[in-house]
């Protein structure tokens, strides 16, 4: 009976190797649409993908000819197989950056790398699974791009949107900072402001969605999340090419709803399974702020499930209180003997400023999570300094400048030597 | 005798095919070193290279087995052949982004590209030219990697200085905007402010260099500027590379100091005698902001020589009043037939909202300045729209957000569907 509807869809639905949508909790398969829930249990829907028939040295001479970008992967996507020649951003294929400097300063001997995402064209991960979600709406028939957002997923819609010819209409609440608004407006696309906070926002994007004005429109994170979560599976192949087809011994992940993380873990099973990688145990490490730590403290606490926060964090790309795969993350972290940690504010910070002082590379706010949680797991002796470890850098310090602003001039002087001289910088 | 000089020079100094340097005004020869002015004329001194024994199959499979990243080009750079081994930002091998939304908006039918710049490490292409100086620096034993800038450039010494393990001395004036500080100061360098505008800055820095107080300073674009200039060369060779080893009918390009349009051309102009792409005619158009547009005045004047101004314009990162390479860029323009305009403040911020509304590109005023010029010269038929045509994108619009302050929301409404539909959003 599966199979059936598997075998009906594809021939309707052009999505590569998706077959079809399963519930991640209850395994309850449909075909592949724009639906997001189990109509069975309510679980969340994910994709299925049909792998058979791929021989592994034939694809992974595939992919390594294939764009610089994450169509590179196209044959692991849900995507169609053209989708490279479609009008999109193209993201991904970001640097992987040997951080010895950094390594020097954490004491990590065994290769230390910050998957630096800022190399994406609206400086953020987003970009990726938004690329994933504007190739769902396509097939649908959308013609609406949409999502409520606060900040880096408002920017890479309305980028994405501009350039394939979507209509886009993003929700923020009406009272954002300026900056923020900028950033998202300029891509000329509809931006709407909500009288409320950010939850009324949402509650008012769910209406939206179930209601006749909703209708032709992509929800990227909500109706399509399925096909926009997959994008993070990239990150995790990139790391393991970029590597040399070859498995991080410890990844450090920023938790936000917790759904990058497992699908890292989840791409990465995939590339064993293909045969692309050997075979070996890795690690999995998920990384909040303290003022939004709703997983580190159920991991902590032996706990299976979550316990909403209200979060209070400079780290607002992660600030999500009630992460919706945080039952998954806490799975994960335990099956590969991984862990979860959190910072302080003043820690995201000073790891901010020891990424860029040491390689050069100026984090979003995520990044010092990931970074100060690395440190942190070194010193308590949970992650293991004698082996490979990849630490994200998921967003742009440009755009949190607000969280080091408290750097600035190391002197002023007269310009004059004799003034250069009595400051002592010769 | 000139001979003798770049053979002994050759030895000691290890710079790829960098031979020796050369007056651009009376072709005297001087060693490899990090001198900028000819002693026999003051002219300007760049690198003479040695190309010979190149295979031009060979060198293009080189090429195209090299790294994505500037040092794919390293057999036609300054720098030493194991360059990709050192630690450095690797800019380059951005984006060229077929601009098909564009193009239609502006009429062009013959194919028009934009090359994103804002894909660089600090996000601006001074990572591109900071690069070169700095393996230059490393050559020569300088131990600090400084200059005087009032944005881009700041950001992208302070990286480059940090990952390259170099100490790192920005000099600033004083009271330059606070977000401009951190973007500079953040990583962890010595930001100094000078007590005096822009012009006293860089009349302190030129006597630091001649005082035994700099000695081991290396500034980017001052002792070590032939070796950074050069870096633009990759621009060039990028846009051939990536249009299928082919020159563009025509190039849009911005002009500050003049030189990176003259080092497109001189890029170009050794494609075609290493035999990598085709001979054929090419149109280089420099672009400057009405506010700030020396060149393009002298060129519509038909004068030979430049006028300085006084700028006021906000496309800062082109404020240049009297820019060193002008009498090159007009030479450059009438002999390949191409031109020099300026667009005003406004058709900057129109042009920064075209791109973004029409291919997700968010760019610097820079940016604005190219895409204008770009439109302008469609409008009065001196771009001929059914030509290749390529602009320049050098930076990132979130670095110049003022520049689009006025963009906001496009609607305000209460979190109800009713309200939705009253704003006619259906």
């Amino acid at each position: 009976m599966a199979v059936q509807t598997v075998a009906s869809t594809t021939d309707s639905v052009n999505l590569g190797p998706a077959a079809a949508l399963s519930c991640r909790e209850c395994g309850h398969r449909v075909p592949l649409g724009p639906v997001f829930a189990c109509e069975e249990c309510f679980g969340p829907l994910e994709i299925a993908y049909d792998f058979s028939g791929y021989d592994t040295e034939e694809l992974r001479k595939r992919i390594e000819a294939g764009p610089a970008n994450i169509w590179r992967y196209a044959p692991l996507l849900p995507v169609p197989a053209d989708v490279a020649d479609k009008p999109n951003l193209n993201p991904g294929w970001t640097k992987l950056v040997k951080a010895d400097n950094l390594a020097r300063e954490l004491g990590v001997t065994g290769g230390l790398y910050v998957k630096d995402d800022s190399g994406n064209p609206t400086h953020s991960f987003k970009d990726r699974v938004v690329a994933q979600a504007l190739e769902a709406a396509r097939v649908f028939g959308f013609t609406t791009l949409s999502c409520s957002s606060t900040g880096n997923l408002a920017g890479a819609v309305g980028a994405a949107a501009a350039r394939a010819g979507f209509r886009s209409c993003v929700f923020i609440p009406h009272d954002l900072e300026q900056g923020k608004v900028v950033m998202a407006a300029v891509y000329g696309g509809e931006l709407i402001g909500i009288e409320g906070n950010y939850d009324d926002v949402n509650r008012f994007c769910s209406e939206l969605i179930g209601d006749p004005a909703g209708e032709g429109w992509g929800f990227v994170n909500v109706n399509l999340r399925p096909y926009y979560a997959e994008g993070s599976k990239t990150l995790a192949y990139e790391i393991a090419e970029q590597l040399g087809w070859r498995l991080p011994d410890q990844i450090v992940v920023p938790i936000a709803s917790g759904s990058q993380l497992t699908k890292i873990d989840k791409g990465l099973q995939e590339l064993i399974r293909l045969g692309l990688v050997e075979d070996r145990p890795y690690k999995i490490f998920g990384a909040q702020a303290e003022g939004c730590s709703p997983v580190s403290t159920a991991f902590k606490a032996g706990h299976d499930v979550v316990r909403p926060q209200k979060p209070d964090t400079i780290a607002k790309s992660l600030a999500i209180g009630n992460p919706a795969d945080g039952p998954y993350v806490l799975d994960i972290a335990r099956r590969t003997g991984g862990a979860v940690e959190d910072v302080t504010d003043e820690q995201i910070v000073d790891a901010i400023k020891l990424l860029a002082r040491t390689e050069g590379i100026f984090a979003e706010t995520a990044g010092g999570v990931t970074v100060g949680v690395t440190r942190k797991l070194i010193e308590s002796g949970v992650l293991d300094p004698t082996k490979t470890t990849v630490v994200l850098n998921t967003g742009d310090g440009l755009k949190t400048l607000d969280a080091v602003a408290g750097t600035g001039l190391t002197a002023t002087i007269r310009p004059t030597l004799d003034s250069f001289r009595e400051a002592g910088l010769a």
